[in-house]
């Protein structure tokens, strides 16, 4: 009993360590690592950023000689293949360690539970799970990139107790506390790329900037099927013109010479009814390096990508406001026939933001 | 501080005792009392309902000759007129009491502040306002009621994390919880009415009864301005008739004398652009006695209500779910043409109820 506890301890050191490095390890997974003898921590790592040491060879270069017959706690599986670093493997039956506990496998199936076999063939003691539930939220844009291969999509919106994001004439300023609007900032620091429609770069003409991580290249997508998007826009203001992404249907030839002369990327895609094929967006953006998005609205933005099934996760800033029934609803329409059809959130957590409530959780298809 | 620590302390306990009537004193406040000697509670007394005995009187008669030199403390300024009983300030003074705490001042402009001066021209130190804003949030309604001659208004809503409380087809069952539905039926219990549209009934044809507290014959009062309402509905089945109050501005005279002849009362009053008069049906109501109403939908009269600035407090209980801009609203239109005019909630409190929110607050009107 005592015992579990330390290791859950020790595995919980290592995702916290993991942490540390959020918003700045895509397309990699966040990994922590600790190396623990006779019950304490002798040394520990992190990965920081792609092309940097993988945690475990971080936390075992540090401890060198002493890792002899040590524990290794990791957060997911040990890397057995050269990627941009030699594999953890190697290094970690080098380095004499005796037992691997790691929270959870590589979710890639193809690699899947090779590490571990490796480990195992050398006579290091593998335990496989602990606090994998914790260990998958942590890399659950990972997972998903993983076993789909589409980035993670993450919804945001600020609105009334009733829904509303503005009222009928299009004032929205402000619903949620400037408490909330910081706070939103931070899920802009954790994704590759924030997404909105062009409806929204031509009523709020916004930055896109990450306010609270300046060092951060956030990558700005716009959905603009009839290719209305100023060229004037404060979106390229601020930002390099190749972290910004046009996805359009339709654009004048000379518009879009101007904006690749730029450095803009603009991506011609095939449209659906309701615009840009957001199946397409989704795959494209895989394609082009981006593993998570923040969907930042309007409405038909947010209500496609719902009925398209891509939002993974909702974070709703919730002000205790009432705006009524003739304002602007955050959701477009959704068409639901029946009770059953509407989209329910799981694995709900709710935290007080000054006077808003932050409501998130993972959407569930049905 | 530690004495005042103290003092708080048998207030709060005062307000405790108050509490255990919570919706059976009305036409009268929530009272509670504590004698203290010595620095221990000797005795104490509520009020229970209508007609018996005050809070101060029950707790000086338990405490007998022992009350002589204690000091008492009561969430209300202690009455100083006859009403269904004789006035506490008489026993408080004949008890010997050396010193009394209230939390508050009586409402009524009237008599507020009599009860005191009766007490100190007696020589007992009167030390007023400890716990006020507690108090006064134990008796918000009485204090509304005295102040503006009307009974206190809560609204209640149930909806998804946009606002809405069925789908475009009408359908809504279920979208907050059982327990969410369980909670709500406490705040039945608090107050004194009901009052749905009529659409309501036409709609969800409810019974209306208040499931947690059988012995409560909580009224129940419809807004039916065009004299809608089925001779049949499930209202009139498990209530009494005299229980039910049905406001309207058109109704065929023969239903009319069939209902009443059940003994329903039927209250015939103008009507305005949207049905019948909001402010007359609450002053008919406080004139009726009825002095707090759960206002419980359907979206136009949620609206009216709101508009009327008739809506004191709001208990929104909020689902984890989306339904889309094309469902149903729980709220109406409101016509705000700057955010300055919109609703907002204050004082709130957030509650988790099983997966929904509950977001509790008083309506702020600008």
């Amino acid at each position: 009993m005592n015992k579990t506890m330390k290791n859950a301890e020790f595995m919980e050191a290592a995702i916290k360590l993991a942490l540390k490095a959020e918003g700045f390890t895509s397309p990699n997974p966040m990994v922590g690592c600790v190396v623990v003898k006779s019950g304490k921590i002798i040394s520990s790592g992190y990965h920081k950023r792609p092309g940097m040491p993988h945690a475990e060879r971080e936390a075992l270069l540090k401890a060198g000689k002493r890792a002899k017959g040590a524990d290794l706690y990791v957060n997911l599986e040990p890397c057995c293949h050269f990627g941009r670093t030699p594999p953890c493997t190697d290094i970690i039956i080098k380095s004499g360690i005796r037992r691997v506990f790691a929270a959870m496998r590589d979710p890639n199936p193809l690699v899947s539970g090779k590490g571990f076999k490796l480990l195992k063939k050398s006579g290091i003691r593998v335990e496989a799970g602990l606090l994998r539930r914790e260990a998958e939220t942590l890399n659950r844009f990972f997972i998903k990139n993983k076993k789909e291969e589409r980035p993670y999509f993450i919804l945001k919106a600020g609105m009334s107790a009733d829904g509303k994001m503005a009222l009928k004439n299009g004032k929205s300023k402000w619903i949620t506390s400037k408490e909330s609007r910081l706070d939103a900032q931070k899920l802009r620091k954790n994704c590759d790329a924030i997404l909105v429609g062009i409806n929204t770069v031509l009523a709020d003409n916004p930055y896109l900037d990450c306010r609270v991580a300046p060092e951060k290249r956030i990558k700005k997508v716009i959905l603009d099927s009839n290719g209305r998007i100023p060229e004037d826009a404060n979106v390229f203001k601020k930002s390099e013109p190749r972290d910004i992404f046009v996805f359009t249907s339709y654009m004048r030839m000379a518009k879009i010479n101007r904006l690749v002369k730029r450095g803009v990327n603009v991506i011609i895609t095939d449209r659906t009814k309701r615009g840009v094929d957001e199946k397409v967006v989704a795959s494209s953006l895989f394609k082009l390096g981006v593993m998570s998005v923040l969907v930042e609205g309007g409405s038909l933005t947010a209500a496609s990508f719902l009925k398209e099934r891509l939002v993974d996760e909702a974070h709703l800033y919730i002000a205790p406001s009432i705006i009524g029934s003739d304002g602007l609803g955050f959701f477009g329409d959704m068409g639901f026939k029946g009770m059953r059809e509407i989209l329910r959130l799981e694995d709900t957590s709710v935290k007080r933001i000054k006077n808003d409530i932050l409501l998130e959780g993972r959407i569930k298809y049905v």
